[in-house]
């Protein structure tokens, strides 16, 4: 913990997979099992060049190096204190060296970055459609959950502009709104191919849906088996357990 | 069973739910648990008007008819001999004055009824998209499986014909077609408004999925809680055998 300094609201967290840490401030927006949950869907391999848009807290990033072999895994944030929360983190698990975190407005990517720089764009997105609920500023809360500083479309435009040919862009949004994540991917050439939905518990609603698309592909949705987080004594099922464990890929097939 | 005769190939079925029966032919295609299911989600009412386009064996117009009291259930078919038996099947459940079998052509709806004559239109078109698999002849295997006398946009458009203003509209379909099914149900103003996924297992892909739009209405989709056929033992789970009871509805919320 050389040279990491917490503020007062800060924290840090044991991720519970191979020795990840995360410095949270308990006053802003915390992750939650969704990012969990896309960093896991997304598959990342030693050979990707890997960006998260919107990385807030860091937490796809740190998970996505461990997950993975990738050198380059960049995250970026358009607000200060989120990037330097994050950075500490990258500090905290020793991963200076594979990811980068970068203070960046993802509406305007090519000030950053060459077009098709990368062969997996992650992105965790505000849920709340602009102009739903009530936003009484610009506060750090409100920017991480409704789509104040940026909208579905933009995050799309990102991908389609930072993937290569064939690169996967992976997001997860609220169910309601995946025929907006289709329409938004397929407007920059983004094709949805893998849509896996997550289910509280086996009897509610689901509460969120991972979508892969792929930059340039063809036609050809297949879905995905469903993700159970509780069973119904409210307790993870295995499935959700074996998220943390060194195999747990198949609970995406 | 006065005045009904069975063909060598023909059985009747004991659908187990309010002493419904139904005439299959064990040569042609036999109806499956997704029309019951179909038929169970669109939540037939007592003062709706009701149309199945393809009804093939009749499956959905008998369902429906134990599900609600309505007083005028249709069903089309382009195919005689299923006209045949589904009116076999009618006049078997004493039914005659509620449901009519019609033989018609789902792609020509003005040649049979007014704009606007239906509160309700099920659909469980032929699922394989044309062009796809091997269709060796015009069999009514064939007819009733795959897209070769109708596709879903003849069935999208003849239920924008057919729906009266907030006239509700169910389908079923293979969830790989889900976008489809939205883009085909919105071309002619029906707006996708709630959708459910069957999974054959809880570990296993969705095998179909119910989607309910409604013309003219505002954009807005609900997803509703997974549809969850067997347990790991291989048996109907709970939700499965509740579709036969009479409060079975609530599985569809």
């Amino acid at each position: 913990m050389e040279n990491i300094t917490l503020s007062d609201t800060e924290r840090i967290d044991d991720l519970q997979f191979k020795g990840l840490r995360l410095i949270q401030n308990t006053e802003h927006f915390c992750f939650g099992l969704d990012a969990v949950l896309l960093a896991r869907f997304s598959s990342p391999k030693d050979n990707d060049t890997i960006i998260d848009l919107g990385t807030g807290t860091g937490i796809i990033p740190i998970m996505v190096s461990g997950l993975c072999g990738a050198e380059k895994i960049v995250g970026i944030d358009i607000q200060d204190c989120m990037c330097d929360m994050a950075s500490k983190s990258v500090k905290l698990n020793n991963a200076e060296e594979r990811i980068s975190i970068l203070k960046g407005d993802l509406r305007s990517p090519q000030e950053m970055f060459a077009p098709g720089s990368f062969s997996l764009v992650i992105s965790n997105p505000p849920y709340i459609k602009a102009g739903s609920g009530i936003v009484n500023e610009y506060s750090q809360k409100a920017i991480s959950r409704h789509e104040v500083m940026c909208k579905l479309d933009d995050v799309a435009r990102a991908a389609g502009y930072l993937l290569k040919e064939s690169g996967r862009f992976a997001i997860v949004n609220k169910p309601e709104r995946i025929v907006e994540c289709f329409d938004a991917m397929r407007k920059y050439a983004i094709e949805p191919k893998k849509v896996q939905l997550v289910y509280p518990k086996s009897d509610k609603p689901p509460s969120a849906v991972l979508i892969e698309g792929i930059k340039g592909a063809k036609e050809g949705l297949r879905f995905m088996r469903p993700i159970i987080v509780m069973n119904e004594a409210g307790e993870y099922t295995c499935q959700i357990n074996r998220i943390y464990s060194d195999n747990g890929e198949d609970i995406f097939r």
